[in-house]
Order: structure tokens, then C-alpha cells, then sequence
């Protein structure tokens, strides 16, 4: 592995970008990419297209509108690997063999899926109605695209925290079954960026196609965004009166593309009766300035399609030349391996006893219950704070031993579990993975 | 597509192959490949050895030693197309492919992972305790082991007849979401080999490693053969007794090496008074001068390891002939395409609408209650008998309407339910895939 942080951005790759995509998502990341410490992976996400679009005209104009977005927006593809998921035959091989590693316990609680059974149960459905394998599935070939690469951040909204937490459990399971002391995978963090900027749109609410208020990013030209900015809500103050500018959509749209000096500067000539007509011919030139130059590329692009192919092929070599050894790696480890002369001892041998750590219940002298769970060497992993009621504790120690891992994040931010002393969470959620493997063996 | 049928058979590769198996598998495999209107795929089912196995010692050892088996046996590899699953990757890409229009519904119906849940909840366990992803998706890869290479027939088990079925129901759906008329797809059938010869083991009972009766193919060489041999159970008749041969585990194995004039020759001499030793002399005698050829070829391949590798590379290319051209249409027919100038008309069009087939529950005058479902044109294209009650013939309609296609097979062979007159079943199938469908839009 390089030094340097290695981090994978998942591009949806259905519909086509707003301004709102662009300011909270395509430009940061962006931004980020360029860090010199910063190892870039981004992936259009086609494969998971599929799952919920049939429409293969939508596929195909989405993944060349939003891959022309991305470089038109400034992504350098020869530093970044900027490739599509469906040019990497090794992404859908390793999602097999995590798949063979995965509990369906696992998937049975994840939160996209439970959402479909909880509606269907609600309308009196039965619970999988409408419910394809692709959804139930998706989870694991997210954890392929992220263990392939070996990326350690992965940058993601908070309801794909869970599934991030999902790619490191079965990361730490096959580690662990077959690793014999080799980590083939890094453990990725979810990055979730708390402080992305969410732009407000036409009506002040999130910029959003549901809501029907988005400008566009490329489509319709620049008589579309001067259109859309025409049709920005503000009050009904009439040029001369003074306007207050702070918490308009105006402003903070203007905000977004603006130094801090030019936001002072607008906000002056608003509160000194600037008309909100001008206002907004100020707000297109501001956007315009910026997006106008990407968006003469974007068309330039668009016309030569065969130049974004070779610019993608061209990051599937990137990609596939990290994928495809560590791809050999793992098929080498579950044992599909060229043929060579067995080994005398090819008979299979035990699988070496892991000595598992031990979960504990007990009650304190205060009449308080607590749990604890200690590695095989008696070192505390684990440690509980009190709880009133023994079924309480009961039931952290069961889902612990049952969720493995997937339920320790859980267990120390709600519930009063902490780390022994000089524990990292890593050790312990391997502690967990063996348990449930030798419970499910 | 060649007019040859294409028969395609997959081969478990876990453990190593007793005599059983030759009699049961591998020889009339073998010999069903050398038909000249057959076009034979066999392939080493690796990927599928992972769900059970995560020994990959064993898995290493099984691969090369059941390679080395059916070569050794006379599969003619020049003829046959063979391969290992795992050096083909468009067979996990298509199993992704299908993944995402395949319903969560019809994997809860697989036997298979029934039986799991039906042994948990018995015991009081949570219902996918111990269930691994790989189990549940199963039928999912076998589905695209088979519509990969469009194989009309594959050589099954009674308990594996259920997955050619989903195969096909995938597939119809398939074509249907996507094929606009084309058919990406054959439809598989199964091919239940109603008279496999059982071979008995040393016990009498089925030879199988579970009752610990087996005769080895060619582990242990001759000497493991002629021991194995002495240990099969006889009555305690001392030679010059007469002998009744029917019935008995030596002359069904003695059978199935033997041409009817040895056999007839052989039960003459039994019934002559041929001690149980001598017998069995001639027994592996019997078996030796077939079987000894091969066990020295297997010799001579499991020492030159390289040479099975060049066969099985040999035939992954053959196989990927094959796959890829079909895997490319795939791809383009959802979405995944080269990029492209775009169609002015790339705006999604409006999904075609299919006229729907229609199901009708009536009552006769007899006091009896019917169903049958009819094309948008009228005909009818299934007609029930009648049923006593109504909601005997609801539960049809209904079993019909969510299982679709699956629930065909069951409703012509178990309920009172015909095709309709000059009607193919295929076209029933699409009609009922096409509903489902259409309730699950």
C-alpha cells in the first residue's frame, strides 16, 4: 500500500446533474482529490444503476452525460483513476467470493431493505413484494468495490454508513477465515461529510429534482440557468428599497460561487436597494463565470464521446492494474489456484483452533448488572457500565455474539460499553467476527 | 445457434470420486458426449465449492484430482468443451446481470434454503442462523452457469430441477425486460436421468461416502481396490454351496463392468458353487481391466499438473468464445455500451406497453368453479377443471399471479390446470413472467 490515503468516490450514474450535485458534491470532491496526500478512485456506479433502472437509453445517456460532467468540471483523470464499475470484471468475481462470506443475517438487517419490508408489511404485502435480488444484494458488491481498491475512506452520505460498516465485517471475516495472519483487505472509514454545503433551491428549500425547484448544471445552455435564476423566489420589495440579503436562496446561491470579499460587496448593494432583477443578471454572471467555461468543455466533450471512452479505458487500466493482483490474492487464498503438484500433506488439515474471546455477565455489589468481554489471554476487550436489569445486558451480550462486529459501533455510542484500556476497536471487531463464525461453524 | 443440442453438466468439486460415481456419472456423462448431435460443456463447479468449503487446501486438491478423473475416464477434450467455472469471468458479471432482475420472493421458495430455515426454526433459532449469502444466491450463479453458454439440456438431480426452472423463469424475464422481441436466451430444460444406474456399495446401501461404503476409484491404486472388494458383504456359503447371485451388492457392482454374456457366464459359475473369494477375484479383475487404463492415466496426469492446466486453459478459451459475444449483447441490451453520440431521441422512452393476459374465475352451471387465463387477443391460454370450491381455484389464481412461471409446472402436473388448445407452454410462461412483472412495477 502507498502511504498516501486512499479514497473511493461512487458516482450514481441515473439522471443528470444540478447545480446543488455540483456545488455539494462534484467540486469538493474535486478539491479533495487534488490533496498530495489524497489517492483518488472515482467510479460511475453502473453496475448499481441496474438495480433500479430498466431503461437501458437512460443507463447509457447517464453514465456519458455525468462521466462528461466530471472532467468538464475539472476532475484531472491523470492523476485521479476515474473509471466505470462495469470495465472491471474483477469487481463482479470478488463480489462472488465475499458473497460466499457473508451471513444472511447480515443483509437481513440492512436498512435499505428493512424500509422495503417495513412498507410492504404496512400495505398488507407480502414482506419481499417488489423486492428484487439486486436490491437485497446491492450492500455486498458495494463492499467489492471498496475492498478491491483497498480504499480507506470512502466518502459517503449517513445512510450508506451502515453499509460501509458492513464492507469492514466481511473484510475482518475473510481475513479472518482465510488470512492465517495476512490482512488482504483494509478496513474503510466512512467519511461522512457533515459540513457539505446543501444548496438551497429555487423556492429555498434543498435544491432537489423532487422538489422541482433545481437549476441545471449543463443541460439547456445558458438560457436555461438564466431561466432558472429568473424564477428564484424572493419577496416583492420593489429597486431602491433596501433589501435584507441574509438567509435569501439568492444569497446563499451567490455564496456558494463567490470570494468572501464579492459576498460583502453584494450584500452591501442588496441592503442599499440593489432590484432583485439586477440582482439575479449579478447571480448569473457569478455562476456563469465559473460553470460557462466547464460547461463549453462539457459540450466539447459531448461531441466526441470516443474521447471520454478512451479516458475511462484508460482509467480501467489504472484500476484494474491494483484490482487484478489483489484479485489473484484472494482466489489464491480460498484455494482456486492454477494446478501445480499437491503437496504430500494436501490432506485437508484441522483448521487451527482460534482461541475466542468470552463474553461475561455478571452483578456488582451495587446490585447493578454488567457485562464484559475478555480476549483469550484475559486482557478486557470489552466493559460495560451498569445496567438496572439483567435482561438488558442480556440482550447487548446476544446481539454482540449474533451481529458480531456490524453491532459494536452501536453498543459504544448508545449503549454504555466501552473499550478496555489500550484496546483498539479493530482487535475487538475481530474478537466479535471469530465469535460469530465459530457460532455459525 | 448450432443445430447440435447443447447439453451442459456441472461437476461438484469437493472431495475426490468413488467407484459409484464412475458407474453413476462420469462414464455415462462421458459416453453421452461422444453422441455426434450433442455439443457437450462440462464445467468444475469452483465457485460454487466456496459456499460449502472454506478449506482451500481441499479445495485445491479436489479441483486438480476430479480434472485429472474425467480426463483419465476418456472425456475427449477436444470434442467437449471443458472448464473450470472459475476462468471464466463472465459468468460472475452475468450472475449480476441476472441478480438484478431476479425477485427476492422466488429465492425464499428455493428448496434448498427452505430446508435450512425449516431445520433453524425447528430448533429454535433464528430463521437464517448459520445461512450464508451464498447458499440464499445459489440458484442465481447456477442460473448463469447455464444461460451463459444457452444450454437446451442439463443432466440434474431430482433436488436441482427447481433451479433449472428459476434459470428459466430469469431468463424469460430477461428477455422480457429487455429483449424487445429478441431472445437473448434459450430456455433450459432439465434432464432428470430417471434410470442413472445406482451403484450398491460394500453394504448393499447406495455407495455413498456417508454410509462409509464406498470402493475407491483410484485413490490407493489396485491394492485399495482389491481391498475394498474383499469387504464387500456376502452370505456365509462356503465354496461348493450353490449360490443365488440376484439381489446381491457383488453381482449389481460385477453388472456394471460386464457385458451380458459375463454377467449370465458369471452367475452360472455362482450358482455352481464359486466361492465368495474367488468370486471376488474375479470381480476386481473385472473391474481392473477397465478401470486400470485410467487409474495409470491418472497417475500420469496428477504428476504433470501442467499439462491438465493447458487442457482446462484450453477450454476456458473455447468457453469464452462463447460468453463473451453473448455477454457483450447483454451488456448492450441494459445500458452498457461504449460511449457514444447520443440518439436525439435519448429522452427514456415511454416502456412499450404489453397487453396483459387476464385470469378469469367463474362458476358453471354445474355448481363447480374454474378458472383460465386468456390473452389480450382472446385465446385461452390456460383452462382449469373445476374445483369444488372457490377458494381452491383463488389459490391457484393467486399462487399464479406472484410465482408466475415457476408455479406453472406445479399447476399443470398436481392441479386440475390445462394449456389451452394449440397453446405452447413457453408462451404461457412468458404471459405469467409478464405479469408478475407487471404487479411488481
Amino acid at each position: 500500500m502507498s502511504a498516501r490515503t486512499r479514497v473511493l468516490t461512487g458516482i450514481t450514474t441515473t439522471g443528470t446533474l444540478h447545480l446543488g450535485n455540483y456545488v455539494g458534491a462534484v467540486r469538493p470532491c474535486i478539491e479533495a482529490s487534488r490533496r498530495a496526500e489524497v489517492d483518488s478512485f472515482f467510479f460511475m456506479a453502473d453496475y448499481h444503476a441496474l438495480i433500479k433502472c430498466d431503461d437501458p437509453a437512460r443507463i447509457e445517456a447517464s453514465r456519458l452525460q455525468i462521466a462528461a460532467t466530471w472532467i468538464a468540471a475539472g476532475l484531472d483523470t491523470d492523476r485521479a483513476t476515474f473509471y466505470r464499475q462495469s470495465d472491471i470484471p474483477e469487481i463482479p468475481e470478488l463480489n462472488w467470493l465475499l458473497t460466499c462470506v457473508t451471513a444472511k443475517g447480515q443483509m437481513n438487517r440492512a436498512h435499505a431493505y428493512k424500509a422495503s419490508v417495513d412498507a410492504n408489511v404496512a400495505a398488507g404485502e407480502d414482506a419481499d413484494a417488489g423486492v428484487t435480488m439486486g436490491l437485497y444484494c446491492y450492500p455486498i458488491l458495494m463492499a467489492a468495490d471498496i475492498l478491491m481498491f483497498n480504499a480507506h475512506r470512502v466518502p459517503v452520505g449517513k445512510d450508506q454508513v451502515q453499509h460501509i460498516e458492513m464492507a469492514r465485517d466481511v473484510a475482518q471475516r475473510f481475513n479472518h477465515l482465510f488470512g492465517a495472519g495476512q490482512e488482504f483487505f483494509v478496513l474503510p472509514e466512512a467519511q461522512i461529510d457533515a459540513e457539505m454545503e446543501l444548496l438551497p433551491g429555487l423556492d429555498g428549500r434543498k435544491m432537489s429534482k423532487s422538489y422541482d425547484n433545481v437549476i441545471p448544471l449543463f443541460e439547456g445552455g445558458e438560457k436555461a440557468l438564466r431561466e432558472a435564476i429568473a424564477r428564484i423566489v424572493t419577496d416583492s420589495k420593489l429597486p431602491g428599497e433596501p433589501k435584507e440579503p441574509e438567509g435569501t436562496a439568492l444569497i446563499q446561491i451567490f455564496d456558494a460561487f463567490a470570494t468572501a470579499e464579492a459576498r460583502a460587496a453584494f450584500r452591501a448593494e442588496l441592503r442599499a436597494g440593489l432590484g432583485w432583477g439586477e440582482a439575479k443578471a449579478r447571480l448569473f454572471d457569478q455562476i456563469n463565470g465559473q460553470i460557462g467555461p466547464m460547461r463549453a468543455r462539457y459540450d466539447a466533450l459531448m461531441a466526441e464521446p470516443e474521447k471520454i471512452e478512451a479516458i475511462l479505458q484508460a482509467g480501467a487500466d489504472k484500476a484494474r492494474a491494483v484490482a487484478r493482483p489483489l484479485l489473484d490474492t484472494l482466489r489464491h487464498a480460498v484455494g482456486l489456484r492454477r494446478f501445480q503438484p499437491l503437496q504430500a500433506a494436501a490432506a485437508p488439515a484441522a483448521k487451527a483452533k482460534v482461541a475466542l474471546a468470552v463474553f461475561k455477565q455478571y452483578r456488582e455489589a451495587d446490585g447493578q448488572f454488567y457485562f464484559k468481554l475478555s480476549a483469550h489471554d484475559g486482557r478486557v476487550l470489552l466493559q460495560s457500565g451498569a445496567f438496572a436489569g439483567g435482561r438488558e445486558a442480556g440482550e447487548w451480550v446476544k446481539r454482540l455474539k449474533t451481529e458480531g462486529a456490524a453491532a459494536l459501533d452501536s453498543a459504544l455510542t448508545t449503549a454504555r460499553v466501552g473499550l478496555g484500556e489500550g484496546v483498539a476497536a479493530d482487535e475487538v471487531r475481530a474478537a466479535l467476527t471469530a465469535l460469530v463464525d465459530a457460532a455459525a461453524a
